[in-house]
C-alpha cells in the first residue's frame, strides 16, 4: 500500500461541502469518483478541513491508500483528466508515510476570508466574497481582532455540532487587508472550531460597519457562551486556503 | 428623449463580445434584450470599448436613448431584474446631455490584465487571468514597460481591423503588482488601438520570464511595424476597468 498526499483547489459553490450527503454532490464524491475511474478500485479519501457548501479551497490537503505506486506528476495528470468539467483540481501530489493523517498531522490551518465592500452587486465577484454594502472601516476591524490573537477559550465563535474536544484555541495570526473594494482576512492557527471563521469575520464585519466597538469583539470573546454571538458570514467568502504538516 | 449613461460590470467568458454578431450571444445582444423587455421598444446601446471575446469589464460604460424618464436607481433595478441569470449587470446609471456618447467623448480609459504566474492549473482563476508557468520577474517587466510610457507610435502593438485614425497614442500609465500568484497589469491611456493592450502584455511577459531583454520592448516599439511583434496575451485575462469623461 502506498499513501498518497494530494493538494487540491477547488470551487466550492456547486458542492454540498467536503464530505459525502446524501442530498448533493460532495467534493469527496468527485473526487473519489476520479480516483475510482483512474485504480478500478474504491477508495476513502480524508481531508484536512471538511469544509461546508459553499466553501472553496485554495489548497485543501487530502490523502488516500491505492495498492498500485504510481509516480506524483502522472497521477495528478491521470486525475486532473478525470476531473475536467468539474469544479475540483488537483496542484501538488507527494508519497507519504503510512503514519501521515491529513487531518491529525496537521499543524497549522490559513483561512482567508474575501468581503467585497461597495454599493452595487458584482457578477465577477458573485460567489467569490461576501457583498457588505455599509463602508467598512478597516482599522476598526484590525483594533478589534487584535484581542482574539493567542490562546482563548473560543465557544462564542463555535456552532452546535462541533467535534473538537475542547474550546480552547491558539490564534496564531488575523491580517486584514484592503485592495480597491475587496477586503481579505487572513487567519492562521493551529486548528479551527466548528464555524469559527466564520464567526468570527461576521463579528468583525459588524465592528467594520461600525455597528460594534472594537471592544465588542472582547465582551464577546469573554461570553464564552454560544449565546454571546449571532453574526455568521456567509461561506460564499471563506477559502481554506493552506495546511502545514 | 432621456440620454442614460450606464455602468456595467461584465464576465466575458461565455460572450463574443461586446459587439452583436452573428455566431454567439454578445454583451450588446443582452443588454439591448433587456432594454427592450423593460420599455417594449428597440433600442441601441453604445460602448465606450468593443471588448472581444472573453474580455471582461469591471466598468464598461454604454449609453442609450428612451422617450421615458426613468429615475436612475429605479432604471437600474428594473434592468437588472432582466439580466438576472446573465453574466452581465448594471452598476450605476446616470442621465446625461444628448451630446454625450460613450466611445467618443471618454477622455481616459483603463484596464487591468490580470495573469495567474503558476505551475498547476487552476479551477478559481480559470478564465479569470492568464496562466504562465514560467517564473516571472517583474522587476524586469517594470523596467521594460517603461519604454511605453508617453506619446509613441504604437503600430507594432496594433492588430489588422483597428479602427483607430492614428496609430499614435499616449500611454499615462502602465503599473504593474504582484500579490502572491496573481500579477496586475494597470494600464491608462486616453485611447487604444485594436489589441494594443493584449500585444503589449504579450510581450511584457516575455520579458517577465526572461526570453526577452527588458530593452527589447523598446527596440519593437521603435520598429513602428505590425511584423514587430507576435506575442498576444489571451482574452481570458483582460479587464476593460473604467472610463472617464
Amino acid at each position: 500500500m502506498f499513501r498518497y498526499k494530494i493538494t487540491v483547489e477547488y470551487l466550492g459553490s456547486n458542492f454540498v461541502g467536503w464530505q459525502r450527503q446524501l442530498n448533493g454532490i460532495s467534493v469527496q464524491e468527485v473526487l473519489e469518483n476520479a480516483i475510482t475511474s483512474l485504480t478500478k478500485s474504491n477508495v476513502i479519501t480524508y481531508a484536512a478541513g471538511r469544509t461546508d457548501s459553499g466553501v472553496h479551497a485554495y489548497g485543501q490537503v487530502v490523502h488516500f491508500d491505492l495498492e498500485k505506486l504510481y509516480q506524483p506528476p502522472a497521477l495528478i495528470s491521470a486525475l486532473n483528466y478525470f476531473l475536467k468539467r468539474t469544479d475540483v483540481i488537483i496542484l501538488d501530489c507527494t508519497i507519504v508515510d503510512e503514519n501521515f493523517h491529513a487531518r491529525f498531522s496537521a499543524k497549522k490551518r490559513s483561512y482567508i476570508y474575501r468581503i467585497l465592500n461597495r454599493l452595487s452587486n458584482s457578477i465577477i465577484e458573485h460567489n467569490l466574497a461576501w457583498q457588505i454594502k455599509d463602508p467598512i472601516n478597516i482599522q476598526d476591524m484590525i483594533e478589534a481582532k487584535s484581542y482574539l490573537i493567542g490562546t482563548h477559550n473560543f465557544t462564542s465563535f463555535q456552532s452546535k455540532g462541533c467535534y473538537s474536544n475542547s474550546p480552547i484555541k491558539s490564534m496564531d495570526k488575523i491580517d486584514i487587508t484592503r485592495a480597491k473594494d475587496i477586503i481579505e482576512i487572513y487567519l492562521e492557527a493551529p486548528s479551527f472550531l466548528y464555524h469559527m471563521v466564520r464567526k468570527i469575520v461576521g463579528n468583525l464585519a459588524l465592528v467594520g460597519i461600525g455597528k460594534y466597538k472594537p471592544e465588542k469583539i472582547k465582551e464577546i470573546l469573554d461570553a464564552q457562551s454560544r449565546e454571546a454571538s449571532f453574526s455568521m458570514a456567509p461561506s460564499c467568502g471563506l477559502y481554506l486556503n493552506n495546511i502545514k504538516y
